[in-house]
């Protein structure tokens, strides 16, 4: 990169920054609340608030399911954080959090139209974080998990998952997972391979990796995946392993039987997924990689290897977290689609037929002559993906 | 009543309850969330969420206090409730609460234009009620109580103002409390009786109750209370007295000297204030009152004595909490209004200098014409009501 195109950037950033930072100022956030209901006469107060309220009440008193078409409860998803891992600046606790979850309540509003509220928590302690959910669950009809650090964020999803009745997904996990699924599906089709028998290198084994290998493995079972963390490949001889890592060899989920650092593990691979941190992949890498590789680098804000850096290599396809390049993998084209189609079809679970059902619809919103021109994800802001992935995801209930 | 009135009412009653179901039915409750910002572009997405949030979550990250500011938490209340005591319906649950929290939000745009959101809670255990609210108390600017029973609630109420910075209050008990003495004001005005020095008997010492005695004592010292419970007076030679009760005499809110039933209570009283059960106040107990008693039976939907029955009494001034009889003592003339004030000042807490402003705001509001002919709250839709106590909230700080 010139230092002009340096200059340049900083400039774009700080003009990024300082319209977030002015935007947020006007309106103190970005979520309300309203009433869909005028309060003008005595009979409005009466069948908005005591005593005509008393009626609903006693109905879903009797019969709690009423609550469902009576109440928010039927429609209401809580964007529920601890503040322990956002976006790339870690645990910085709930309160800034906040604009992180504010922003999740708008997108799913804007693009699926459903209503949601963030639940930021002044608890990281994963049993007050499960005891908290479950109290709050009767005004909700899901909880959409977000920036909960690894691997708290498992143990919290699984025991909701199993105590709740209505859906709970981590989005940093399964939304991630499913963009990323999205991509390589079009990715492959583009390079003309098979996923099956491929290659794939995954940097980062924290809440999207662990999710992301779990469901490509699902999708295209004689898939190679291996996993990288900070040490280098996991595989069955390393004495380190924390639980999570152990069952991704035990579900077979990765290959694990060289052991080695990124750089030996990319030899030959046809794919490099990366949901670990900027820089970790450099060019003479990518060029030890197969023919055509497929690179997601799509750590945010600082991808594993810059888009600049990445075209500059034999990758065939590239894409990234970000907004300002090519194929963004950006989970919004997942989330609003996925709970509008499990609350719509009344699911109690998200389950992982319906997050493939997901990928699938994604990937196919990108058309035959983009992908031939390395296009393999919808823009995140197509109107169209939210309805067809809820339509899927209906559909695979 | 006559035959043909019973069925008028229940017809009425019937109309109220069926335009309350189908209104729930039409939008599945009442409340919805909206973003205050479009996305419609990249720069709108960057803005509102990444890559240009994180710059609004770094701020935040490094002076927590710009959360008022940038985020909801400076202008979003809770209205939590743990379903045990909802309107006459007693422990009806959360789902059942739900309607009636619904409520409560819209009424809170409505008349105020605050931001609100409710918060059912799957549980009905003190420590419980207080580590949630906690534990989502970052998201929110003031924690509004309700429909909580007694005597859980005095405990629920007091640990949290105790340990959050923000306004918390049991409306049931506070926001009855202020509109009991605003009526209370106008009415002694009108009987011109002086408070200080009067017999004033209340039955029901529950929330509700608690609250009211400790704020009439508070504006007039001089007032002689007589609490009665289920058993009777409450007085000093009772062995079955709560600490909660205990309190009252111990803290001299309550005259304690006398025992024995309303009946004997209210012989010579000048004030009725019912914060019970449907019935309790029979016509021949207010044949013993002082000259020109006032009578606030304001238990809901089933006044203490119904508003014809009092009629035909020689009380000169009536309040019910009902909406179709003159004089509703409703608590949407406060809560609105002082949650308003409290978060316009940037108040830590609701003082009981902030009550008593609220309640003489109110009164303030019935002129001296209207008071001459038996007026003595503003009518629950006055949209005059909330700003005034706003401003009077915003200036007792």
């Amino acid at each position: 990169m010139t230092s002009s195109g340096v200059y340049s950037n900083t400039m774009a950033k700080k003009n990024h920054d300082s319209r977030a930072i002015a935007l947020h100022k006007r309106f103190k956030g970005k979520l309300a609340t309203t009433s869909l209901t005028r309060i003008r006469t005595k009979d409005d107060l009466s069948a908005a608030y005591t005593p005509g309220v008393a009626a609903v009440s006693r109905a879903i008193a009797k019969d709690k399911k009423l609550a469902r078409v009576l109440t928010m409860n039927g429609r209401m998803i809580a964007v529920v954080s601890d503040g322990s891992a956002v976006l790339g600046l870690g645990n910085i606790g709930p309160e800034a959090a906040l604009p992180v979850m504010e922003g999740k309540s708008a997108l799913f509003k804007e693009f699926s139209g459903l209503d949601s509220f963030p639940i930021v928590l002044n608890t990281q302690d994963t049993d007050e974080i499960i005891a908290v959910v479950k109290a709050i669950a009767p005004g909700f009809a899901g909880i959409n998990l977000e920036d909960i650090a690894a691997p708290r964020c498992f143990e919290v999803e699984e025991k909701l998952i199993e105590s709740l009745n209505i859906p709970v997904m981590h989005d940093d996990q399964h939304g991630t997972a499913i963009v990323v699924l999205a991509a390589l599906i079009n990715a492959m089709q583009a390079v003309k391979k098979d996923l099956n028998g491929s290659r794939v290198v995954v940097s980062g084994v924290g809440a999207a990796g662990v999710a992301t290998m779990r469901l490509i493995k699902l999708y295209a079972p004689q898939v190679r995946i291996f996993a990288v963390d900070s040490i280098g490949v996991i595989w069955k001889g390393r004495k380190d392993l924390s639980p999570v890592k152990k069952k991704l060899i035990g579900d077979d989920v990765i290959f694990a039987e060289e052991d080695g650092e990124l750089a030996k593990a990319l030899i030959g691979a046809d794919v490099f997924i990366g949901v670990s941190k900027g820089g970790a992949l450099k060019s003479h890498m990518v060029g030890k990689m197969a023919d055509r590789p497929v690179l997601f680098p799509v750590a945010n804000p600082d991808p594993e290897i810059s888009y600049e850096d990445a075209k500059k290599t034999k990758a065939a396809i590239i894409g990234t977290g970000r907004s300002d390049y090519p194929n963004q993998i950006n989970n919004v084209l997942a989330f609003p689609g996925v709970f509008r189609g499990a609350l719509d079809a009344g699911a109690r679970k998200i389950t992982n037929d319906m997050k493939i059902a997901a990928a699938r619809a994604i990937a196919g919103l990108v058309s035959r002559s983009e992908i031939k021109r390395g296009v393999v994800v919808p823009d995140a802001l197509d109107r169209r993906v939210a309805k067809t992935v809820a339509r899927a995801v209906r559909k695979a209930i």
